[in-house]
């Protein structure tokens, strides 16, 4: 089984065209770490007066730089400038005590070149789980990049984040408020073990709008909730999840809690580096989309969209063009919340597929079969319950994802 | 994507000698659902006196057959014969209204041709989902073969009722008791849609020994949890599974409650029959075996055993032959049930590979990416949390699973 070196056929034509952010630098370099020929570290630089929210992995064995992160997030800071550092390559994660001593030493370096204390320097590391992180050779790395001073447009930091991604993900929405125009940018890497509670999956979100540190908390978790909480690549949950934003304010421009402008533009931006993400699932073919209407709650919603989008059989179907609506049925009832055989409608975007307890009047086989040759499939159900709805996201299941998985180290 | 005809390479050398069992008349047909060449119908014949205990699948969106059998297993009963009657190909599961009056045709029929009540006729029905069962052919072939009175043995039996199957499977055990012997026997099928809270899996045991009705549902339904409910294939949960066991007594050997050979021997056969089905896995190239140790509680045992066995980046990683321990990092930190990094110990076969949160100091790549190269692959986990273990079966993820389920239906 060969590694899949191919560009995603489901990526975007171009990276997006995303201005830099006043109080914001990036640096990249090539450590060496893993990949040969690529830069492998990127440093955030972000001027004094910027507020840093963050959400992490729910895995019970998260990463050293995970905890580290965690600790920080929450803390009273002066107003110091700050720093996000990311290395790809090596996930510093199930590596004892040693993947602390790599953090600190790391997250030190970083605090002594550019004169800012320690907590205000957030790091992540992605890649192989369980080999010690060679730490001196990203130490080096750093010196000598922020020595250097030539820095990086965003396309850059984007692609030194990045494992088996098949493209560089970034993103930008310009928010007009009264009192001017904010600018809000991120980009993000993860391409396997991408799950809901977060995914392998590296998001940094940055604007120059000036916002309080809870209200950007509370933006965040809300928003990430709806976005990277609700896609799924394989159902795999990474060790080292994290989605930051930093506000640097340096447009000058105040954003307060629940501005509807702000979040529907940072909703905007988000959903788009979401998809993004999972159009880049290793080995996906079709984006799809599973929208559920009318469940007895939230709850049950999720678990309803989280089944079908992690089932290998409507995974496989997908990815073989087959309607084969019936792995639909059999993921709604295994989904553990309520459904009613006789009340579910099933749809293939605009086409009633099944409805009453069985395959709709009007629908045939071809019209199926027609809709799945579709790049971006949609699968709804009502489940004419309650009034719950969620939209969630993934990508179909190939040979190309076991020839991935099967010699990821080798 | 052609769908795979050869044999598994897990799958024993031949089907066992397996003798007849006193009141259990096997015959078979070829209906002509979906298969050619092949026979399609299974009728077992149970004699006067026959008990018969059943579990079935926890799918809210059960096929007609399922809610036909829940509805009459607990029933009181004359001691009429009865008869089990089963077809592959098609699964009459979410056919609406129609679903049940398939059900109540084939069923009507048996009892019929049989004179035995209709409450005394159990049946399940396998293959696609969401298509009409066109019951007639079933009936045609049900008089034909009652007519013909040509009994089959239990190979023929365990034929009939293959899907995707490529073997049949079959298992036999003999208890010794005060009295006597007893013999129990069993076949089954299910090569896709496996997971916990039964599978695309159907399963008939027989056996004649003497045992009454509440005493039999005891003991399926505990040994039930620890074989068929604690193996999986893709962790899909399919509509129509059923473990249906008849002892007709006509051994003469009474079995009361709590009964250690008679559980051990049940417990063996069931196990047996669960690994063949495992075994039979589509695409499956290695049995593996995941054993947890000193979880919390069972819940949380059995959480992080479904986690790993269910994880795609495992099962991938399995089908490479890359010890990729992280992965089983990953799942246990994924699962939602409690683990304590440090405390986790990690085993391939006896092989220590992981404990104090990182790589075990005498592991090597080279021991681990040796003992992978085996057919079984045993992974152990010692959370050293509290006292409760558990054992579960999967197999690994190839690329012939996505070929086998890309195109089931064309």
């Amino acid at each position: 089984m060969a590694k899949i070196e191919k560009v995603s056929p489901l990526a975007p034509a171009s990276f997006p065209d995303i201005p830099a952010i006043k109080g914001v630098k990036f640096l990249t370099a090539s450590a060496g770490l893993k990949y040969q020929g690529r830069s492998d570290v990127m440093l955030a630089i972000l001027d004094p007066g910027t507020e840093i929210a963050g959400v992490f992995t729910s895995s019970s064995t998260r990463s050293s730089a995970v905890i580290d992160c965690e600790e920080k997030i929450h803390l009273k800071h002066s107003s110091s400038g700050a720093a996000i550092v990311v290395n790809s390559g090596n996930a510093n994660a199930f590596t004892g005590s040693r993947g602390k001593v790599s953090v600190e030493a790391i997250t030190s370096t970083v605090a002594e070149v550019l004169n800012i204390p320690r907590s205000r320097v957030f790091s992540s590391s992605t890649g192989v789980i369980g080999e010690e992180l060679p730490h001196s050779l990203i130490i080096d790395a750093l010196r000598k990049m922020v020595a250097d001073k030539s820095t990086q447009d965003i396309l850059e930091a984007a692609k030194a984040i990045m494992t088996t991604d098949t493209y560089p993900k970034g993103s930008v929405r310009k928010v007009l408020t009264d009192q001017g125009e904010i600018t809000i940018v991120g980009i993000a890497k993860g391409s396997g073990m991408i799950a809901p509670n977060m995914a392998t999956m590296l998001v940094y979100l940055f604007t120059d709008a000036s916002v309080k540190k809870d209200a950007l908390q509370s933006y965040l978790s809300k928003i990430n909730e709806r976005t990277f909480n609700s896609i799924s690549v394989d159902g795999d949950t990474s060790t080292s999840d994290t989605v930051l934003i930093a506000a640097t304010g340096k447009s000058g421009i105040r954003i307060e809690k629940n501005d509807k402008n702000f979040s529907q533009g940072l909703v905007s931006l988000m959903t788009d580096l979401a998809h993004q993400v999972v159009k880049d699932g290793e080995g996906a073919s079709k984006f799809v989309e599973i929208n559920i209407f009318n469940a007895r709650n939230n709850t049950d919603a999720k678990a309803h969209a989280k089944s079908i989008a992690n089932s290998p059989l409507v995974k496989t179907a997908i990815a073989g063009e087959d309607p084969n609506w019936g792995r639909i049925v059999m993921a709604i009832g295994k989904s553990g919340a309520q459904a009613e055989r006789d009340k579910i409608k099933i749809f293939f975007g605009d086409i009633l597929v099944a409805e009453d307890g069985w395959v709709a009047p009007n629908y045939s086989e071809e019209l199926g079969a027609q809709y799945m040759k579709n790049t971006t499939i949609k699968i709804s159900v009502d489940l004419g319950l309650g009034v719950a709805n969620t939209t969630f996201w993934t990508c179909d299941f190939t040979n190309d994802y076991i020839s991935i998985n099967a010699d990821y180290r080798s």
